[in-house]
C-alpha cells in the first residue's frame, strides 16, 4: 500500500517516532474561491486549531464539529487520527503562527498568522524567530527520537508554497496541488504573481514576502533534527523542502516526503516533476477511500481535500506496521459515523 | 549519593525519560524579603524564563546573564543542566503561568501568572484550564515514556506550598523550606494567615485561591502521566502531592519526590515530616558542593538556594547513571567558570 519514487527507502519508517503537527494561517485562505479547507473563507481561520484539537483529543473545542469543505467532505485529520491510533505515538502540536490558537498543550515557536502575500506574508523579524525555535525544537527533538513525522495545518498553503517555490528559483507556476477537485489555477496564479512583484534579493526577505509560518516552521525544525524525517504531506512539503535545501544542502539526504496517491495522481499539478526539481525523494500511501460507507469519505476518491494534517504521512506509517487498508478505513468510518451522530444528537437536543 | 526515605525505590530511574520543566510566576514574590530568587522582586519576574532559557540554550536570552540572589549566588538551573549534559534526555519546557515568556520554544497549558494570594491567586476557569491540559499532557507523554522527571520554577513558590498544604488540612505552618538560609519564616506566615481567610470550602476553589499556577501545571502533568514520575523539588513538590492525591488517591504509589540534601536537612523546615503526612516518598541527592573551586558554587552548601528547576532530581538521575560527584562538580565549575568569564567579556565590550 505504499508507492516509491526516486529511490525512497522505507526501513527506516518503522522506527519509534513522534508525529508533529505544525499549525498555522495565512490570509491568503481568506480570497473567497482560493481553498475549500473550511465551510466559507472566513472558518478557514479555524481549520489548523480544530484539526489540531481534533487529532489530540478526538473532538474539536475551537468549533463545533471537525472542519469541512463548503459541501461537507471532513478534514483529512479523520485519516491521520484513525492511522494513528493503531500506532499510539507521541503526538505534538506546533504553532508557528495560527490566527486561532488550539484549545490544547501546544509548542509555540513565537511565530505570527501569515499576511496576505501580495503585501508581506511576515516581517523578517518573525520569520528568523520561526526557524530558529523550529531548529532549536527540533534539535531538542534529537535527543530522543531518531525519526519524526511532520504534517501540516495551513488553509491556502498550496497558494504560499506556489510562490515560494517560484520565489527560489523552480519552474512551479501552476504545478501545485489543491484540496479542491477543480484546482483554481488561475486565481492561484494571479495571486502569486502579484505577490512576486518586488521580491527582495536576499534569502530571508524572499521567504519573509511569500512563504507562511507553517513552511517556515517545517523547514526549521527539520534543519534542527539530526534523524529522519518524513514529511507528511503534499506540494506544500515540496516548498518546505527548497527552503531546507537552502540553508543545508546535504539536509535532503535525511528527509522524504510521504503523501497520498490523490496528489500523486492530481493531474492539475505536478508532484513528482516538482519533487525531482528540489531533488528530494516522494513515497505515496495508496490508501483505498472506494469501500468506505460514507459518501463523505469516499470523495476522496473523486479528488476533494486529497491531502493535511499529515494524512498521508500517518497511513504510511500504519502501513509500515502491518495494518491493512481493510482494517484503516474500517476505523475511518468509525470515527466518522462517530462524529455524524454526536452532531445529530447535537441538532435534537 | 542517593539517600532513600519511606522506601522509595530506584532501579525504575534508570529507565529512558524526559525531563519537564514546568515555569511560572506568583506575585508574592513581589513581597519584599520573601524570597531569594532574583537579585530584586521585580527581576524573579524574569527567573522562570531565564531558567528554562539557560537549561535548553546554556545562555539566557530574557536577562543578561543567569538568574542571581541578591547577594550572587546562581541559579540551580546550573546544576540541572550540568547533571543532564551527561544524559541527554529529550527537555520540554511547559509555560504554565509566566509573567515573563522564554524566549525558546515551550510547550502552553493556557495558564496565567498567579496573584498576590492575599486576595486572589487564579481565577476558576483558568485553574480548570491548568490542571486539564496539564492532564492532556501528561497523557500524551505517556505514549513515548514510561518515567518523566518533573522540575519547576517559580519564584516565592514555597509560601504557596505552604498556603496549599494548609487549605488542604495538613499541619504545614512553618514547615516549607526557604532558598534563604535565613527562612523568613514570620513574614511567610503572615501572607499565608491572611490568603487563608474566607478560604471557600471546595476543592477548586481552595487551590484557586492561594495555590500557584506551577502546583497546578505539576499535578495536572502528573495526573494524566501513566507510568513512574519524579517531582523534583523540596518542600513545593509535596504540596503539589498534596494536590494529586486529592484528584487520585493512588496515584501517589507511582510518585517519588527526588529533591537536594540541602532540602532535607534544612532545620528551619520540616520536609520529611511533610512528606509523611502527605504519603509521599522521597529521594535525597547527595550532591557535595564543598569541592568546588568557587564561593557562589559553595554557598549552597552554607543553604543558600538548595533547590529549584529539579537541580535535587536532575543530579539523582546523572548519579543513577554512574556520574561520580566529582564528574559532576567538574561539570558544575567549568559551565560557571563560563557564565563567569562571558560576564567579563560583555563588561570590558
Amino acid at each position: 500500500m505504499i508507492k516509491t519514487y526516486y529511490d525512497a527507502e522505507v526501513s527506516y519508517l518503522k522506527e519509534n517516532f513522534a508525529y508533529v503537527l505544525v499549525i498555522g494561517t495565512t490570509d491568503v485562505s481568506l480570497i473567497p474561491g482560493i481553498t475549500i479547507a473550511g465551510a466559507t473563507p472566513e472558518l478557514t481561520h479555524f481549520t489548523p486549531a480544530a484539526d489540531a484539537e481534533y487529532v489530540i483529543l478526538g473532538k474539536c473545542k475551537s468549533i463545533n464539529t471537525i472542519p469541512v469543505s463548503p459541501n461537507g467532505i471532513p478534514t483529512p485529520a479523520l485519516l491521520t487520527r484513525a492511522s494513528l491510533s493503531f500506532i499510539n505515538p507521541l503526538k505534538l502540536v506546533v504553532n508557528a503562527g495560527s490566527r486561532i490558537i488550539p484549545k490544547i498543550p501546544f509548542i509555540d515557536l513565537h511565530g505570527e498568522p501569515g499576511k496576505d502575500i501580495r503585501r508581506q506574508a511576515l516581517t523578517i523579524q518573525k520569520t528568523n524567530e520561526i526557524l530558529e525555535n523550529g531548529i532549536r525544537l527540533g534539535e531538542e527533538l534529537s535527543n530522543n527520537f531518531k525519526l519524526i513525522v511532520i504534517g501540516e495545518s495551513i488553509p491556502a498553503g498550496t497558494t504560499t508554497a506556489m510562490a515560494t517555490l517560484l520565489a527560489l528559483g523552480y519552474d512551479a507556476m501552476g504545478k501545485v496541488s489543491s484540496a479542491s477537485p477543480e484546482n483554481p489555477k488561475e486565481l492561484k496564479r494571479k495571486v502569486v504573481e502579484e505577490a512576486l512583484r518586488n521580491l527582495p534579493p536576499d534569502l530571508i526577505g524572499k521567504i519573509a514576502k511569500v512563504s507562511d509560518p507553517v513552511l517556515l516552521g517545517v523547514a526549521g525544525i527539520s534543519l534542527g533534527f539530526k534523524g529522519k524525517i518524513l514529511l507528511a504531506g503534499g506540494t506544500q512539503m515540496i516548498a518546505a523542502s527548497a527552503i531546507i535545501k537552502e540553508f543545508d544542502k546535504n539536509k535532503l539526504q535525511d528527509i522524504t516526503i510521504g503523501t497520498t496517491k490523490w496528489v500523486v495522481e492530481d493531474r492539475s499539478a505536478d508532484m513528482l516533476g516538482l519533487s525531482r526539481q528540489v531533488n528530494v525523494k516522494v513515497l505515496a500511501s495508496m490508501i483505498d477511500l472506494t469501500i468506505s460507507a460514507f459518501d463523505g469519505i469516499r470523495a476522496y476518491e473523486k479528488g476533494y481535500v486529497k491531502e493535511g494534517v499529515g494524512a498521508g504521512g500517518a497511513s504510511i506509517m500504519a502501513f509500515m506496521r502491518g495494518i491493512t487498508n481493510d482494517m484503516l478505513v474500517k476505523r475511518i468510518d468509525e470515527y466518522y459515523s462517530h462524529l455524524v451522530s454526536n452532531l445529530k444528537g447535537s441538532n435534537i437536543s
